[in-house]
């Protein structure tokens, strides 16, 4: 018996065959897949959203994880916050370019999933 | 003042403006882009591994993490489980058909990530 020497593998954010767990690729890459953050990053690829709109946008999520997630997105510079100066007074949430250009990174995966979700995740399970 | 109409935006997985919390889209969604099943499939997209090859890969994962996420995507059909007749047996990973998809679609978001994680996630933060 033979034993197989450890293979190279060439990925993205893989650093001598490893995903180091406090890099900055894993930390990035948790916020932009994160539950709730794919998501805000999808809905808010087409228009600017406000407050009320991706709560009901994003069925399910609270109070507290769409203020979380947004300010963690607002962080990495992916979302911008936009307060409207009007009376009652509001605000909005757009992507930067930067978040453009992960939710152009995003919508072939959910046009993926979106296709074939129905044979995959199958009532009995 | 004027009250807009519900902005009509158009995303895959997207159900009359919503995300529906119970849809097989999200669901999916979930076990594709989860903390572990990203990394897994990132890491099967090159080459069938052996459990110690995946866990000395994506450092952080627990046991339990593995086997659950490995479990998970194998229901989905994303992950095949081979078990080799030899002595010692052992078992390998790879990615089915459906799972190569779906790695050839995280590829993409990942090398921005890969090229972005610096700049975005500096220190101080």
């Amino acid at each position: 018996m033979t034993v197989s020497a450890p293979r190279t593998i060439d990925i993205p954010g893989l650093r001598d065959g490893v995903f180091p767990s406090q890099c900055p690729s894993r930390i990035l890459l948790d916020h932009v897949t994160s539950k709730w953050g794919v998501l805000v990053l999808l809905a808010l690829g087409i228009d600017t959203l406000r407050w009320s709109e991706l709560r009901r946008c994003i069925d399910g999520i609270s109070e507290k994880m769409l203020a979380q997630t947004l300010k963690t997105l607002e962080a990495d510079g992916l979302v911008r916050r936009v307060a409207q100066p009007v009376v009652p007074p509001h605000v909005e949430y757009n992507l930067t370019e930067a978040g453009q250009e992960v939710h152009d990174r995003l919508v072939p995966l959910m046009e993926w999933i979106g296709a074939n979700a129905d044979r995959i995740i199958t009532p009995e399970r």
